[in-house]
């Protein structure tokens, strides 16, 4: 399959960013990153300029991007700027003079794009279909009211964290109660203009605040992390992150666990940003993800018109069996087989056949075998690492946890939840034994990897279930292999497993 | 780069095992196994042929195997049978139906040739120059003498953890001292008789018994466990195994961490007839190793004759790194770049130049990205995952832990031996920290990916280290970019860092 190849370069108020996008029909990734703290907006607000140090910071990384894209041959690149640059009457000046030293060209983005952007990479990430898209930067904020997916309305407001801190809070020092008073109140008053954040639905971030948060809020609950993807914090323990923030000086911030070092002395007004919106709007929690305005140029890019994955769950599960995988047809087939039995099973009323469990095991069954594109040796367990390491857009970390512990006992051992307890909801120790059980019996009846159990016919009764194997050849292998899976089966759905 | 496979079948006296191996010119891989607890050899003792039941296993088993093969499209197949095959009166009467049945031709193998592939096993995955190589199974054991790498001597006893057991030790039942001492005596009568085993040298061990002892002794040390390659199970620690599997039974020994489920019945007699040949060797150490018989046969196949990897260690790297890398000529340079510093430091007295910590630095230099090939987020904390899960033969556990540690530090943090501290040696510590700074600097020289800074010149002063770095074209920001790393090189090598 052709592997194509995307070099995003954004140009931030805060830092300039290169990542790189690989992609073919079926997959794609960020293959790289060089991220530099140019802070081109420094000294802007007083001058409405670009300034001289800060201008040469920026043409010398933009020259470095220049010749990594040309160092790793790629020539599709698409260069943007944001808040600061959009707004430097200078602005023609930079833009030719990077045009020169680097050979890019720069698009320089409107409040509208901007927010369009954000909007892109919220959408393709989370499952957010009625609410609101907010994106937080350095220099700016958006806001995008989304309905069935698409985008009603959205603009910008120069309430970004770097713009906020420095009006609001004095550096350094521990803030005063009325200062932060004060800037709730500006908020305030700039959302409550665009008359639609609080018309219900669901509230998505987006940025290096709303990643930060979600990290801290995470580790403050004493969660396992492998990621924010999808993390909801809700607004009780935003306000506790901002108290705890409010009586710190800003190195005491940055070390705050979840909270990078570089981030001490913007978090807190970030966060008193966010924690507006979400007053003002009525939302009671917001959730993370961890793509941003790269994603949504770059899924511009992949996807066309409309530039929306059809379904982000599914995408994010094929996109990661792709990137590993060698073997679909045991892989369709081990999916297929596996829901076979769960669905007869939950004909016959064994269990509940609830759809939520029934996606979890599709995924568990695409992905079980990824692990061998690290190793063969403990596949299971490297499985459950790529699970987790991918933060899967569109679920949420106990359904990530749940699919990636459901891969690792697809094996052997005895299923159980061990470090993801704490994500867990009551009952999920027994769909994870129906999903490592359907999947564990799935992988047996195609042990000899050529499809050789076309289906199996499920028989249920009172205490024992037969599977009858459909198969032209001899299958007495798979039979018996099948027939070893007896305990976990019984664990998982209380009756006694016979093959036929 | 074609591609090629190779699949090894083994069909051992307990088990038989299908293992695809993939390679190139550059790397090789395990890539798929399947396992089958057949027990070929049940009843063969005491009528000298293979019965009907335990026939018919293996008859299914070797189709299953055949239809495996044809599913995935492997053509290039060796079967290999040993001890029980190799024994039965009945060999003929089986192979023939074995052909007829999966079509796989089966080659029994003289213990010669047994112990041919475990030294081939043992001398491709491990250091080992000068000793013993001892290949423990259920049937039988080999032992080879090892000078300068090549094979002088080497033959096979009917000595196999499973005859031991059914000879010697009672099923079940706790063991009496009488019945061990019989066993000692009965393996020291016959091992003594080959002569040549007390000739010095160091002993590598093969084989699931191995393995087992090992990973056995490395949990009772408390130490972090990412595999049991190179680890050496001292005699102290094998007694102290054998003194607690003594007074237990035989489920019991199957519950001690490290020791698999089917094994515990076995353990107890593998353990001492290791033990007596260490004995009679007059050897305090075993090393083990997880290359085995089928990979004494696919090295073989790969490397021609002499079937011998020049350098194993330098393969192990190589290997590693082609299997996840990309960009050969961004490692390459950044190895490069990272001994120039580091030889420049030695030859100014700033360290000791010990070569064992350059070859450790190489390594990490060549391994440092790997981990983008699971994502590029986090990409030095995966490149640690698949450096530790490499199980990295001829590197000892400890070496694996280093190099690991400092490609996890090659972009950020501040180095730290970490979970791994119960493995250090004195001086460890600051190893790490000069391997963590010269990788990270080299790889700040290296941030456009196009090899800018040819070289770079290294002058000491008292308290301070200049590097002069040679490129043709503005090199502005990786200056900046390297400069910006003299925390870590200060506390590596107490000196202040400038880049001109």
């Amino acid at each position: 399959m052709p592997e194509s190849r995307l070099a995003v370069i954004d140009c931030g108020s805060n830092s300039f960013r290169l990542v790189v996008f690989n992609y073919t029909d079926s997959w794609w990734k960020r293959t790289d990153e060089i991220h530099e703290a140019v802070r081109v907006g420094e000294g802007l607000d007083a001058t409405g300029k670009l300034q001289a140090d800060p201008m040469e910071r920026a043409l010398e990384t933009l020259e470095l991007y220049a010749h990594f894209c040309n160092a790793i041959g790629i020539d599709a690149i698409r260069a943007v700027a944001t808040s600061a640059i959009r707004d430097a009457s200078n602005q023609a000046a930079f833009l030719k003079a990077a045009r020169k030293r680097s050979g890019l060209l720069i698009e320089v983005l409107s409040g509208e794009e901007e927010a369009r952007y954000g909007y892109l990479a919220a959408v393709n990430s989370t499952t957010l279909s009625q609410g609101v898209v907010l994106d937080l930067g350095g220099g700016s904020m958006q806001l995008t009211r989304v309905d069935g997916r698409e985008e009603t309305e959205g603009r910008s407001w120069p309430l970004g964290a770097v713009r906020m801190t420095e009006r609001f809070l004095p550096e350094g020092d521990k803030p005063r109660r009325k200062q932060i008073k004060a800037l709730r109140d500006h908020v305030a008053s700039e959302v409550e203009r665009a008359g639609w954040l609080d018309e219900g639905g669901r509230l998505t971030g987006v940025g290096g605040t709303v990643r930060n948060l979600a990290a801290a809020a995470q580790l403050a609950a004493g969660l396992p992390s492998y990621g924010i993807q999808g993390f909801r914090i809700t607004r009780d323990a935003l306000r506790d992150l901002i108290e705890t923030f409010s009586a710190m000086t800003a190195s005491e911030r940055a070390s705050v666990p979840g909270i990078k070092f570089a981030r001490g002395d913007l978090i807190l007004a970030g966060a008193v940003v966010i924690d507006t919106v979400m007053e003002v709007g009525g939302f009671g929690m917001i959730e993370a993800t961890a793509a941003g305005l790269r994603e949504g140029v770059f899924f511009e890019s992949l996807l066309g018109d409309p530039p929306l994955f059809d379904d982000v769950r599914e995408v994010t599960v094929r996109n990661l069996a792709a990137q590993y995988e060698a073997d679909f047809a045991h892989t369709e087939h081990v999916a297929q087989l596996s829901l076979e039995l769960w669905d007869g099973l939950a004909a016959a009323g064994v269990h509940r056949g609830d759809p939520k469990e029934r996606e979890l095991l599709w995924a568990t069954a695409m992905l079980h075998d990824i692990g061998t594109a690290i190793d063969y040796d403990d596949h299971h367990k490297h499985s459950r690492y790529l699970i987790l390491s991918a933060g899967m857009p569109g679920y949420s970390p106990r359904e990530v946890a749940l699919i990636g512990q459901a891969a690792r006992y697809h094996r052997k051992g005895n299923p159980g939840l061990g470090e993801f307890t704490a994500l867990a909801r009551p009952g999920d120790e027994e769909l994870l034994n129906r999903i490592a059980a359907a999947v564990r019996i799935a992988e047996q009846l195609e042990r000899s990897r050529d499809q050789a159990v076309h289906a199996c016919d499920i028989v249920v009764e009172d205490s024992s279930v037969s599977l009858r194997l459909r198969a032209e050849v001899d299958v007495t292998i798979a039979r018996w292999a099948t027939e070893r899976q007896g305990d976990v089966f019984r664990k998982a759905f209380g009756r006694e497993l016979s093959v036929s």
